[in-house]
């Protein structure tokens, strides 16, 4: 069995040296030795080029080594098998860490505090109670029900949104199209964590930003978008800042990556600007994960977190 | 029964109403009628004028509005009654989110972010797991077990330090002098939330910040202070970031507050500062708490958080 790794944008050195230390007697090629290659079962890949995966007659399984899959989808020649997005501790550990960091930073002031430090100003910012606050969490699957927990065991009240209906313990989950305004009206926090389908692009756009709530204890909204820079209509982020019915944001996602050095979101004063680094598919921490599942699956064990095409995730 | 309210640097009005709001059925008096009046059993004071609790021939107790008490001792006509500290949930709820806070910013590379954008750089910094990362907490009381359980719940590894031996599920504790080597090799970051005491005052000096570890997976030792300024001697921090021995710092509170305008730790680009804030006394989260104690040990019932005057905290 021999195992194709084609990843872009990262060292497919270290890839292949932690696939090789998570199982040693796996071949692995990083790129097929002819177009058909019929050793090759398994494909895992990152932004993988067009047609790479194209006619070999035994691949079984396609692997994304992060946990969005829509770069595996955006190749039109894609072979009809299962696609299999990754979840792994490690993964939703440092999602998480960067949800609360970003949450806490906006609702601790950091931003203020910050440029009161360079003016040498000593004065203490009103500070409401987390438990005055509701984070609403759009995209509620493994991450968003991991960060949801973490932010309300620090007290904060906490809102999900997905595009079918949830539930989670102590979090108010709205659903679809109809839930969206509801969602919006009880949330003074916006973490987007969705993925990217036909369905979600675009998402954040000018209508939806004029519904975030106009009041909040922090004095308006807040918009921190770690789920992928396709969802959000960054001219209408840019307007919505302008027009105050957008307080702050975290955005570590862009529709072009990395972010244009004129792009004007670099410079604005209430954003806080990321190289998409919320959640760094770490190789050791992931590697072990891939090479387990392939083991499973030979041994005639289903996969887990195959992903549905229809859905797009 | 009246009660002595004696508040500096805040709104007496703020508290007084609040008082009154938590229980109607009291006399409040911010100024004594006389210098011995008998009616007065209780006080609840923030840096109450020296002398003023003394000769007071009916009173019982004496309450803090903060976590701390040293405010209250530095008065040397201190009369012979307990002292008693708050423990509110909210005040709590408030110190930790600054501690996780704060360390997430400092472990997620908040300042490098915040320099690459100003510079439109666009370059993904290697990012440690919590994992491999040891908070130590000096000052392991209800604030510091409170916070280890944030940071364990993301995944961190916590180590405590306390004057006498404290255990805590899942963190290694170190106690008194001879434990401070231990507790300072094992952390990789290192939060102060100890009361201001004649044993602790200066302890964050030369020698305490030339033993923080050398080599940190962040690529060197981070200090954060949120429990009294005079535990820190300032020109030490201050030179120990010159010479690399502290790589960023989080000062909440300082020897002199406000901090002076023309003081340099304004200005250090790895000092992060902030007025005191860590954990604001909340008027209604706090004061039924303190009207709950007073009707409680009018019952005969014993009283909560009182301080031990020779430990003094």
């Amino acid at each position: 069995m021999t195992l194709l790794l084609s990843v872009t944008g990262f060292d497919p050195k270290r890839w292949r040296a932690a696939l090789e230390a998570a199982d040693g007697d796996r071949d692995i090629v990083l790129e097929p030795a002819h177009s058909a290659d019929p050793a090759i079962e398994y494909a895992v890949v990152w932004k993988q080029p067009p047609g790479l995966l194209e006619g070999l007659p035994n691949l079984k399984a396609i692997f994304s080594l992060g946990a969005g899959v829509d770069h595996i989808f955006a190749d039109k020649a894609l072979p009809d098998v299962p696609v299999v997005r990754i979840v792994a501790d490690d993964l939703t550990a440092r999602m998480s860490e960067y949800v609360v960091w970003r949450v806490l930073d906006h609702f601790r002031r950091g931003r203020a505090y910050r440029t009161q430090q360079a003016q040498t100003i000593w004065h203490e910012r009103l500070q409401p109670a987390a438990r005055e606050i509701t984070v609403g969490i759009m995209g509620f699957g493994e991450l968003g029900r991991d960060a949801a927990g973490k932010l309300r065991a620090l007290g904060f009240n906490v809102a999900g949104w997905s595009r079918t209906a949830k539930t989670a313990e102590g979090v108010e989950t709205f659903a679809g199209e109809d839930g969206l305004n509801g969602f919006l009206a009880a949330s003074d926090i916006v973490v987007v964590l969705l993925p990217l389908t036909a369905e979600t692009r675009g998402i954040i756009d000018a209508g939806f930003l004029s519904r975030l709530k106009r009041r909040t204890p922090l004095g308006g909204p807040v918009l921190i978008n770690a789920g992928r820079g396709g969802l959000q209509n960054e001219a209408a982020i840019l307007e919505a800042l302008e027009q105050d019915t957008l307080m702050e944001a975290s955005l570590d996602v862009f529709n072009v990556e990395p972010l244009p050095a004129d792009h004007p979101l670099w410079r604005h004063p209430r954003v806080f600007v990321t190289p998409h680094a919320a959640a760094v598919s770490d190789p050791d921490a992931l590697a072990p994960a891939v090479m387990r599942q392939i083991a499973a699956h030979e041994r005639g064990e289903p996969l887990r977190g195959v992903v549905d095409r229809t859905a797009g995730y």
